[in-house]
């Protein structure tokens, strides 16, 4: 049988998918999750429709999302990671010995289950003693939550449906007080290329409320545009002071990497304004 | 009519675009070429089902094309394309007040007509009187050519067919007698992603004949994998000896942008060994 998987990024384009093996099909309370092996992009993780995570290319937007603010952060103990159920934001962080203590809030135990299930290689953190799972809306943790981390990610789906809230201004001034003292919060924000209202957006929400904010990019194949946004938030963030090594290796990020990544193409550029 | 274009990347990737009206469908003497009006992209030019160039991010192929070579040469008078026959890269590499003398060598006049009819935003440097089109073998007219060139572009089509002979060494050779002292050569060189095979192969041959290579990336939506390579050839390359401003505005090329674009993700950079 000839399978393909589509996803529509804008009304009139998009990515096909060739389908070997379908693995997984369901709804959880929350979403619909779907499971399969790929032809070329190994297994892969689609809620609602839409690529979350695929084993040939999830590497670049966990590497990008943990390890700049990683390695500038002065002593990143303690990490919290709203959502990121697949646990591949958690597998990088991780990676530093710093660590103590990481907590994970996910909403969706599902996608939590069937992540450890199915993509081994992405969820092997789950097996981490300093990782503790929290199943809970991420919104209502962070609302209540007395601790305060070294390092947040924003590891989160699209802003439509209930992950919208996500995007909004409140959630942000909660996330600021669950932040140290030098704390920095790394979001992924979104395609600057298909969802550039989005992250436009976002950025005029969040703008006030954080001294430093750094946007930078990363070329990310199966995701809307093939190329992605992510935000550096805090009071002071020193991008080019890094602190410690990469522990081991990387497969996209790198020290050029880190150096270049917040040069903008112009079309994204001017279209955030500060 | 629900219409659709879809090109596969690799057997198992690949991009859909939703057809909004078909423009043209023929055979040349050497290609098949299909234009049409897309949903999202603008009108599209597709030579033997790639897609060459859409309205909608032409700008980023034809900008890191030309930008980079036409700023760091010393006086870029004369310019030859090869390939290029939709205009693009004649039109940004025209901007430049210092170039007299332009050669375009298209192997395929059809194109040349058919961007003119088509696609009058990029074939727009066919009124330029500065720009001469010789309708040639580009492997033909490289061999047989008494002139020299500050700068040669290659905006060439995939290495399949009569194309692959544009990825060897003796057409690197050829080329290299085309070029005045202080020269530059910038060619599109493949998606690191989905052809770095070809890239590797290409590097091994180009090698040895010059002193000075440049690969350097870009981020193109509807090409292969949405990343891009170039490389500019050389016996002496001063990448960030920037020598006049960038005449009027870019949508994707900017100075942070230049001074970044080397930045090569690990999967790549390892690949292509000096």
């Amino acid at each position: 049988m000839n399978l393909w998987f589509s996803e529509l990024h804008t009304k009139g384009s998009g990515l096909v998918l060739k389908v070997k093996k379908y693995l997984y099909s369901g709804n959880s309370p929350y979403q619909k999750i779907d499971i399969f092996e790929s032809e070329d992009y190994g297994k892969v993780l689609v809620l609602d429709g839409l690529v979350m995570t695929t084993e040939r290319d999830e590497f670049i937007y966990h590497e990008m999302l943990t390890h700049p603010a990683m390695r500038i952060h002065p002593n990143p103990q303690s990490i919290l990671i709203i959502g990121g159920g697949d646990g591949g934001t958690a597998r990088e962080a991780l990676r530093y010995s710093e660590v103590k203590r990481a907590v994970l809030v996910e909403i969706d135990e599902m996608v939590v289950e069937l992540s450890k299930k199915y993509l081994g290689e992405i969820s092997s953190a789950y097996n981490d003693p300093r990782l503790e799972v929290v199943i809970r809306d991420g919104i209502e943790f962070v609302k209540n939550c007395n601790e305060r981390f070294d390092v947040i990610f924003l590891d989160t789906s699209d802003p439509v449906g209930p992950a919208e809230a996500l995007y909004r201004k409140d959630f942000y001034q909660s996330l600021k007080k669950c932040l140290k003292k030098n704390g920095i919060i790394s979001a992924q924000t979104e395609s600057p290329w298909v969802q550039k209202e989005t992250v436009k957006k976002l950025y005029r929400e969040i703008k006030d409320i954080f001294n430093d904010k750094i946007i930078y990019l990363a070329h990310i194949p199966t995701y809307p545009g093939g190329i992605w946004s992510f935000m550096l938030l805090g009071e002071k963030i020193e991008l080019y002071d890094i602190k410690r090594p990469i522990p081991g290796k990387t497969k996209y990020y790198n020290d050029e990497i880190h150096r270049s990544m917040t040069a903008l193409p112009e079309y994204f550029k001017h279209e955030i304004a500060e």
